[in-house]
């Protein structure tokens, strides 16, 4: 085994809000904390998120797709050459891509799973654009494994939070999706999707209000929730599930949101103040199900886009019990707008040496093993 | 530098023509020699090659694409395991894939280049169920340095026939595409993809005859060349195209043979007669316009399933200069089925040892890459 030093990483993602590639210049260590010396949100060039937006939608054609790994490639090494202007070269780079695709259902034809996931921004133009050895593709391989491939974010949280001793954590990251690591002294670290974050919210406020998001949570801060709605809302089946569970736009897609529009309750604030009620309830609601009867949590840590959302905050205050905690993972001194570029810094540098990466009591999979594939 | 050592390398790869995936059980050397162990053709389940050919006809959602990397994926394992039952495991694997699109035409929109190429079978499938360090997506690094990602098979031509001297060589490659290696005493290896290979052949063998090829080329040898078909077809754009260049399934597709075989002859046989001729004929006219130019070549070696076809072997015997020696890879040792799969042992020896393996003279390609990635 080589024997492990502090690396610098440049980590890049974007997540299913696809607002930016977020891309952080970090230092990882062999204690497998993170230290993130400057982020940036990268934006696309507009006709490259509209094309992206096509392809959540299904409108891509073989083409496209072939194409768009390229130029979306391009983009995160541009993204990548910022920081390197800035810093220098890293020792590697490790790109998590932009995910077009995820289907993680354990469906098969003849004896072939057909589990599967597509991140794309093509390593090899990642790697000739920047000169550095390029890390990517990660949900592959746990998926391979019969694992959902998500989240993967749950081996971080881990290492970031076990190391706290006499209390239990829910890691609670809200995105477009959102997503749990529950870190407790004396059971093992699991995860899962609690289910939405800010898809709905953000299509909603765009649709009736023509803005991307809802900025502190104001529009939902000025309607009423409308208790029939969200009761509808809440039998949908994913809450049910049993965790390992992971979902994505591909089943929170625009016609799954239009077609429970259609019973949504007239003023289009109430919409706003209901959908952010939902994405804060399924959060409180999946702990009750698949946290509580387990592990006793003492703290809630909020990171994500949600975190700002001040009215979401307001909403899951009041739906969790209230000896929980809440706090966001900036009290912790990781960003909140940083930390899954963080957590990928982390992934590619145990890629890196060889250190399995996956949690299967997140993803499900058979086993542990090394995420990823080398780019040089 | 790590010192070179013999290397055991599963080989694997699926052409444009699908018929089967290729696997070669090969031992690599330091002098860049490959012998092959075994081959096999490993047949696709029908339910894929049907789905395979969906997608080259564009008719594939972004949900089909994803789902395809990882059923091909798993193919392709099992093809790899039955060489390990019998063999062992190898040191690792080398894959190309299934080419699905290739799309290396100077576009770009904004300053971003829309070259681009998408080779399926997931790796990290690969790598999990044989348990083998698998490399993987050749083409993605030349795209990225602005070269066509093909023909990358020249690099093993120039290796294995560049070390006869006193002779230039044509290395004919007739697969679905057909492409040359021109490996000459004093000029610079170049190649380039000549055009149809058997695509066209096989498309017309199995609309009017229900065959999926011409086997020994005996119905082309039944029917009579048109020369007003023939010389129509001649002037494609293509072929007049200076190298570098490459092409495939994405051009010469059906709907483009479909339209051409609207001013086709009566007779069933001098259809195929003529598209035999017309693979023969595009080759020697190539030879006279981009390669006698430069270089004068004193024998041709045909290799790829169109060395089976005994019209086209007699038919490209009519047209090449008299003075050119006609041989296929046999001659060589080189085995005619597996030759591509023994090229891409030799292309992943050299990406695990981190040695070039484009070669930019053929591809277009800025400089010289490590193609390739490496999952563990």
């Amino acid at each position: 085994m080589q024997e492990l030093e502090v690396k610098k990483v440049i980590a890049l993602m974007s997540g299913t809000s696809c607002d930016s590639i977020d891309a952080g210049f970090c230092e990882v260590y062999p204690d497998k904390t993170v230290k993130l010396i400057r982020g940036i949100n990268y934006q696309y060039p507009e006709h490259v998120r509209t094309k992206i937006f096509q392809m959540f939608r299904g409108e891509a054609s073989i083409k496209d797709i072939c194409q768009m790994n390229f130029v979306i490639g391009k983009c995160f090494a541009d993204a990548a050459n910022v920081l390197i202007s800035e810093f220098g070269k890293p020792d590697f780079i490790s790109s998590h891509g932009q995910t077009v695709y995820h289907y993680p259902f354990d469906e098969k034809i003849d004896n072939i799973s057909l589990k599967s996931t597509l991140q794309i921004g093509e390593s090899s133009v990642i790697a000739q654009e920047t000169g550095c050895l390029t890390i990517s593709n990660f949900r592959e391989a746990d998926i391979a494994q019969n694992g959902q491939g998500a989240p993967l974010v749950c081996f971080a949280d881990e290492k970031w939070w076990g190391k706290y001793k006499g209390k239990n954590y829910a890691i609670q990251n809200i995105g477009g999706i959102s997503n749990v690591t529950v870190i407790s002294q004396d059971y093992d670290t699991f995860g899962f999707d609690t289910g939405l974050g800010n898809i709905m919210i953000d299509y909603c406020v765009n649709k009736y209000f023509g803005e991307p998001y809802d900025k502190d949570g104001e529009i939902a801060a000025s309607g009423n929730i409308s208790d029939v709605w969200l009761d509808c809302l809440l039998q949908d089946e994913y809450y049910f599930i049993d965790p390992p569970k992971s979902t994505g736009r591909e089943y929170f897609n625009p016609t799954y949101i239009e077609n429970v529009l259609k019973f949504a309750p007239e003023d289009e604030r109430d919409i706003i103040a209901t959908v952010t009620a939902l994405t804060a309830k399924t959060i409180a609601q999946s702990y009750e199900r698949f946290v509580y009867p387990n592990v006793s949590i003492h703290e809630a840590v909020i990171c994500g886009g949600g975190a700002y959302n001040k009215t979401l905050m307001r909403m899951l205050r009041n739906y969790l019990p209230k000896h929980i905690d809440l706090k966001t993972c900036e009290d912790y001194g990781i960003s909140n707008n940083f930390k899954e570029v963080m957590a990928f810094a982390l992934l590619g540098y145990c890629t890196y040496y060889g250190i399995p990466n996956n949690l299967p009591c997140c993803t499900g999979a058979n086993k542990r093993v090394v995420l990823g594939k080398l780019t040089y």
